[in-house]
């Protein structure tokens, strides 16, 4: 992709800095400590970023115009920055508690949420405890059932997995998610009706994805008691802001958790929504976990950009986006347990800033989200890693590590280690033509050449480094936190409204017009496009001649 | 991205259709049926695609002039067509048995197939009879751990889950993959030593991260026998081409099954390292998955490029990504089972594709490998689906189908495919101003134009739909197999080596020296570029921090 116009005040930067192999700027070490920043237990290493210092400050300056401190400041103080839903976005009330710096929001929103905060305390407390029947909850539960897909999935299932060693002994968690009835058939398979609990998850409690799965495994309990609906709805909770739907298909109102106008799905982790992590893990780490948030919230409120990870964060994407046009971000973990964070950050930045209209109506000046994309290394190394190498796009890397792991396994972590940091230094050095001859030893000068022409590497690949110190609910709050805020900045920088979605609207209802069409055969088609048509016929055709195979 | 040079000869048609919208290309039903084929249980549509009849004809025919029939030829007959290691490329060989047409292949290579699958088979039925001693196995084996990386692994991994509703009761599968010891060790928390089976894959037997998590499973299995190296070599078998190796490690020669040159990681499903599947899914899906690539490799050899699945597959992809500029393709499985299948191939295509130079070693004349990405629907709608109807990026997606599901939950099934439908509908067709305006019912004109701006979707984005009459070992070969042929059509109309991957071994070579100085803190680290001193420098500031905290 060419570089977006709007950036042409970077374009004397970027045209120098083509100039300037990646090799050369990393021995700048005056440019290294500005682009590497510590806040607790994270470091933030930008220097394998393919920017010298004076594209750092044209970007910091670009920023500093952009009054980004007025906006962040609306956004803690709870103004409706999501203009076109007229809503507040106050997710980081939700982890006001873990703050040092008095919170701005509102006062009503910040009791809303300490009271919920304390529900969800003592239900999990109960729980732990083995009887939460005060609340409603069956006695003897095993196993906890995440029902929620998008914003009411993502979150609680990346910090069950990343905190899997803070887990509570005797609680197991699942997470059913797709319509796809596979997933739901093998948890009835493997789970015990009357010792698992379900949390259904909506905002609405219309999400078609979760009102289906939510009646198959209440089907399936209510079998288990022969109907009896007290008994069944003892094994429902529910997180959403529809209490009265919730209650109409099941679940008494005090077993409904609070959601918010105020929180969007992508950002509503910290609330009600984390009710299962909150289970899996336990009060004491759930809190923790939103501190680790508020750690990142404090540092946002009050940091320079210089030293201001979010906004440097921001400003690197904006970079590689719009001055180099790089159409994707790979997000690379180096740790199993982070195996979920890239389809996290796919949905939290490209649900987010994936939008080509300005809140007033108009079209945006420059490209916006990237594809976000990537998969846990090493394994990303022996699948797709030759095309980061050696493929025609660069693509910019981000690497994150754990300095200690949950385990003993010490060879096993070394390895891991040397692999990340071996990555990101082969992607930015390469491998000159010159230094691939001097290993091809055997042959013709002719086939030592070609042979060096395959082993050479173009190097000048830029990556990003965050190091944990460990995995902890802290840490795992402050990472998802600093993300957080990039999005707000991207948004803020690209003018658009990062807290809406009203791209996922057109497909639902299409959908809806279409399954009546795969329910009955004889339906009338005509009203859809010709593919859709046939489409609708092949499926009823094959159904057919599937049925006849097998009778 | 701007589209390639070398493809100007396109330019008229990416000119001509810039000012038709896909609503109306989808009108033309002649044009439909060019686009949309049938080979046994799969249903290739790609009338969504952004191409005319006569655009269609003008790649059709720079594909047949450019000799791909004798090149396919070639790949068949066991020509040494990986020229940069001088090897044949004989995956179909390993299917031949499933073949309609005699197979041109060596007959050595046909040989040594047909005994190595004799092995496999007889191995899995003793193993499914639960006494395989003879094969060197204990007994009372209940679980199985593939342990390899990259194509030892992402194949196996996908047809196992894919294949769920087909296991053989009373054997689990796992998959032992990554470096990173966390995995290693909840495997041995869940497992029983002395009733798991180990198969180690590793062509060279010198794969690091296979190595490192052998040394762990073998230690905790060699505990459970306080030492006897004879009890614990029963619970290992090997898959490699270098036995010696693999002997000496511990394997007895006998447990070791073969890899051969002639077949890449990425192609290799179909040979021993499928060992851990067949055990799996039994002899019988084993055989009908390498029938149902068979008919693929059949199709492939025969139909003219008009009617031949992979070819047009690789037509479209030429497309999107020369001529239309596009960075990325996303693989949208409605279908939990086929969860793996992104992952599949990003490996297949990217470490194929993703290559800058030509076998002469010449730098290519377009881009190659887009970046390959995706995941299962309808968690993708809920996820980074409004960037792909709503960002300023076009991506073209591939959405894949299954008629009958395994299970019987009709309801979720029919919401499951009115939603693939759909997708593929509305990145289709889009919504207008006019229409989005018409559907803003309140507030002033103003209030209406900025709500109907941001309702708006642009459509005319590209998909293709593959759907399959049901995922069974035949499809799901059909499936992989078709891909497969168009990564090798890609590698000859581009003009590069789809075999090998030089790029991999940059990284290695410098975790190779990394790892020394992340083990010893005294290490002299001066060669390393400053970036990776600092990092180095960091971890173990941290270590010792942490372990101080620890006291």
């Amino acid at each position: 992709m060419s570089p977006d116009q709007r950036s042409s005040f970077l374009a004397e930067h970027v045209d120098r800095l083509a100039r300037t192999h990646l090799r050369e700027l990393l021995k700048d070490a005056t440019r290294g400590k500005r682009l590497r920043h510590r806040l607790g237990p994270l470091l933030l290493d930008l220097s394998r970023q393919k920017l010298d210092v004076a594209a750092l400050d044209a970007l910091g300056a670009h920023i500093e115009a952009s009054g980004w401190q007025a906006a962040r400041d609306a956004m803690f103080a709870g103004a409706p920055i999501n203009t076109s839903e007229d809503r507040a976005v106050l997710h980081t009330a939700l982890r006001a508690s873990g703050s040092k710096l008095p919170s701005p929001a509102p006062r009503e929103a910040l009791d809303e949420i300490a009271e919920t905060l304390k529900r969800i305390d003592t239900l999990v407390h109960a729980v732990g405890l083995g009887d939460a029947s005060a609340f409603g909850v069956a006695p003897g539960i095993t196993d906890v059932v995440n029902i929620g897909i998008g914003g009411s999935d993502l979150g609680p299932r990346l910090a069950e997995r990343a905190l899997a060693p803070y887990h509570v002994p005797g609680l197991r968690s699942h997470f059913l998610t797709n319509v796809d009835g596979q997933s739901a058939y093998e948890l009835m398979h493997q789970l015990d009706p009357k010792r698992t609990l379900i949390v259904m998850v909506s905002k609405t409690f219309t999400t078609q994805e979760t009102l289906l799965n939510g009646n198959v495994m209440r089907d399936w309990i209510s079998r288990a008691y022969e109907g009896e609906v007290t008994a069944v709805s003892r094994h429902f909770l529910a997180v959403s802001a529809n209490v009265a739907a919730a209650e109409a298909w099941g679940v008494p109102a005090a077993q409904v958790y609070p959601m918010w106008d105020f929180v969007g799905g992508r950002f509503s982790l910290w609330s009600a929504v984390g009710l299962s992590l909150a289970l899996a893990i336990g009060c004491y780490n759930f809190h923790a976990l939103l501190k680790g948030a508020a750690l990142v919230d404090d540092h946002f409120r009050t940091a320079p950009w210089q030293e201001n990870l979010p906004v440097l964060l921001s400003l690197v994407e904006l970079w590689n986006r719009n001055a180099q046009g790089r159409g994707s971000r790979a997000v690379v973990p180096y740790a199993d347990l982070l195996m979920d964070l890239t389809s996290y950050l796919q949905q939290l930045e490209m649900e987010s800033l994936g939008k080509q209209v300005t809140p007033q109506g108009k079209p945006v000046a420059q490209s916006t989200s990237p594809v976000v994309w990537g998969s846990v290394g090493t394994n990303a190394q022996h699948a797709y890693f030759q095309s980061l190498h050696q493929g025609t796009d660069v693509v910019p890397l981000e690497f994150i590590g754990v300095v200690k792991p949950a385990h003993h396994l010490v060879a096993n972590h070394d390895a891991l280690l040397s692999n990340l940091l071996a990555q990101a230094a082969a992607l930015a050095l390469g491998k000159t033509v010159d230094e691939a001859l001097a290993e091809a030893k055997q042959g013709s000068d002719e086939e030592r050449r070609v042979l060096a022409a395959q082993r050479t590497f173009p190097g000048d690949r830029p990556s990003t480094v965050i190091l944990l110190d460990q995995l902890t609910p802290e840490s795992l709050g402050a990472l998802i936190a600093l993300y957080e805020h990039k999005v707000f900045m991207l948004g803020h920088l690209w003018g658009i409204n990062a807290f809406d979605q009203w791209g996922v609207e057109l497909g639902k209802s299409i959908a809806r017009q279409i399954l009546p069409a795969l329910e009955n055969e004889g339906a009338n088609i005509s009203a859809f496009d010709l593919s859709t048509q046939v489409l609708l016929e092949t499926i009823h055709d094959r159904r057919l001649t599937l049925a006849k195979h097998d009778r």
